[in-house]
């Protein structure tokens, strides 16, 4: 029960109106900026990409760093059993479940400065802005920054309660293993499994993020109000023909397993393009057998991945493909399996509230905001299953993600963080009835 | 020069046609069949199937076998520096150039007991059928058995004069090189290189052969004439998009090079599907970068391979092949490079005049025949680049060939033996003017 200010549940939408209305507190651009620089110095390659991958040397140092910082801000920092550093800012009423914010500082092997980055830099200059400001909100704040998301998503699946034994033993880029990682930063393997979070301790989680996409970039929009994470579901695709002598068995006579994945592939990009929605269809594996140039394939197997915010639209489409694919099984003479893989994830929809409060805050500003799916995961996806949640996007140009290219302006960031600032703010005075 | 028999040109058409009228000499289809199980126990594994790769110890073993058996008939059996094994009986003329016949007994990995085997040991009984009638020809007789066909084409290629360094140093099945594995088997590799034979030399070529394909068996047809062997040509097709974020990415944004390739696959089905002939075009190998599910491919390598009697037509096919693929390219944002490997075959046609031949015998035989080329290579293809050659075909049951259920009845492989002999019979009353 999270009912501490039920009177303000009365006045929802009024408040909020007023809260929009106020002038807007603002971040400090050049500070953001500085301290994103700062960040990027830990890992930063010979290419200038970022190797700062969950668990390594480079993410030791910059979670120290970032732990004197937090701390010399007036923070209490601590590192719970899935080293997750949080850092906490205490509230008028201590009593009250926690606004959470934050993202992550790994990244990709060979990744970029943004992804994550943004999300802790930005949430550490809401606070810094905060203190500056002499404001202290109703609620505690915590500053998430979860640990191994690149990897496994790991500190905030811990917080949900997903991770298990085989979790931990799962290696990583670093070399290490999830467990031997995350015992590495400060946390604690005999305790991980059992630290899911009660969902009444807290009020409300926000994460502020790059888009990793082309959206905003291309329609030069400031702010995404993200809508949810979509879930994904894979499937291994077994196509068998017959192999065969490629020089002596006529066109004719063929049973050639590829040309009947050529098909499938056109009809999994045809049927989830013609669909409406946000929804993406892709095959990004492929291997033929015995793969010669000079025998025709007996067997393909293909990989087929579906994302959308929709569990039912996902099944949807699968059906769909798998009907068409009976049809093309027919027409060359195949015969078509589909494999589930163990690698999905359920559609995590953001709170519809906490979307309307960035939105207002948003249009307070003056920044151009459209409403969008997020097509990769995030610690907010999580998050999203213990208390009500909202993720801020902001324009990556060119969509570039991890990769060293990858880049969002200044001036982006910095709105994205004042965004986030005054949607804290506004939240603090919102009561969610469940 | 051949011309020994000069008035017998005069006569050709009207001489042929009274050979294909005197009741023909038919061989003994038991002691075929009986010969024919003796070479497959020199090899035979615990599947069924035929391990007497060539160099092997069973190869050895084998030839060692045939090499008593020849002598024993009464020829003279010498190896050549390529380790072919060369039977020769005495012509009534030893002075004109000899009619070779022959094929291999070497087998591919878990192969068949069919593919080579038949060609050698209907030889075999064509000489044994001839002594036991006491024919002597005209013309010498030679019964080739051509080392290595199915590693390197190794034996036949040597007289061609196509044998370089560096396919003496190419490692084979059996473990060893094909310059240490001729040498086991009697060859020379000081003089392999100069081995080229001299056209003069030879009169004709004649190879009986499985059908490797389902054209004769579908049809129900006795033999195969075959027009020639088919060349062919292969390519590595390197097709570029754009590698992003299968998650993140909307369909309309994206540069799939698997889409490209998918669309390319089924281009290069259609366009040699529908031109008129026999040719074939195959993708047997396929790789997506990065190939991963969740990850839009950048690049694909894909192979192509297309073959045809005639190099015009493999040319023109990969012209239209190219053609259609830059529209591919231009419809799917990407780019196509096709770079030509290292594999090609020229064709090697048959001799028109030894195909009538043929033909003519089946016909006294009441014997169906069709003319069709053959996909796979011989060792005729390379003695047609130094003497009239012709080639019998006989149906292989489903078409299955390179495996344990390769099969042809006795029956068939008597026709085809029928065939060879009496073909080899009217070529020793032939001329032929260059």
């Amino acid at each position: 029960m999270r009912h501490s200010f039920l009177f303000l549940s009365l006045f929802f939408l009024c408040l909020t109106g007023i809260n929009a209305q106020k002038s807007p507190l603002q971040i400090n651009a050049e500070r953001l900026e500085a301290q994103l620089q700062k960040l990027s110095t830990f890992g930063m390659n010979s290419k200038g990409g970022n190797d700062r991958v969950a668990f390594s040397d480079y993410d030791l140092a910059a979670r120290a760093y970032l732990t004197e910082y937090l701390t010399a801000l007036g923070l209490t920092v601590e590192i719970d059993a899935a080293a997750n550093l949080i850092a906490k800012k205490k509230g008028k009423d201590q009593s009250l479940p926690v606004i959470a914010f934050g993202s992550h500082i790994d990244a990709v092997p060979n990744g970029g400065h943004y992804d994550g980055n943004v999300g802790v830099m930005g949430a550490i200059e809401v606070v810094e802005t905060l203190i500056e400001n002499n404001i202290q909100t109703q609620h505690p704040l915590e500053l998430i920054i979860f640990s191994n998301e690149e990897g496994a998503i790991f500190g905030s699946r811990a917080l949900a309660g997903k991770i298990d034994q085989a979790t931990l033993e799962v290696p990583t880029a670093s070399g290490y293993t999830n467990g031997a990682g995350i015992n590495r930063l400060g946390g604690n393997t005999a305790h991980v499994l059992n630290i899911k979070r009660n969902p009444e301790t807290l009020h409300a989680f926000l994460e502020l993020h790059i888009e990793q996409g082309n959206r905003l970039h291309q329609k030069q929009i400031d702010i995404g109000v993200v809508e949810g994470i979509v879930g994904l579901k894979w499937w291994d695709v077994e196509i068998t023909g017959n192999t065969n002598h490629a020089g002596t068995t006529p066109m004719e006579d063929r049973k050639d397993a590829l040309i009947a994945a050529a098909q499938f592939i056109l009809a999994v990009n045809e049927i989830v393009s013609q669909t409406q929605g946000a929804q993406v269809g892709t095959v990004g594996r492929i291997k033929a057998y015995p793969g010669a140039p000079n025998v025709i394939p007996g067997k393909v197997i293909a990989s087929l991945e579906i994302r959308d915010l929709d569990a039912a639209k996902i099944n949807s489409l699968y059906q769909q493909i798998k009907k068409r694919s009976e049809a093309i099984a027919a027409a060359t003479q195949t015969q078509f399996e589909f494999k589930p893989i163990d690698a999905t994830a359920a559609p995590a929809l953001t709170d519809p509230r906490i979307q309307e409060v960035i939105r207002q805050n948003a249009d307070a500003l003056n920044y151009s905001h459209i409403t969008l799916p997020s097509g990769a995961g995030h610690d907010a996806q999580d998050m999203a299953v213990l208390t009500p949640t909202g993720m801020i996007f902001v324009p990556s140009v060119n969509g570039i993600s991890h990769a060293p290219e990858e880049f969002s302006t200044p001036e982006a960031i910095a709105k994205g963080a004042t965004v986030l600032l005054n949607s804290i703010l506004a939240i603090d005075n919102i009561l969610f009835e469940d």
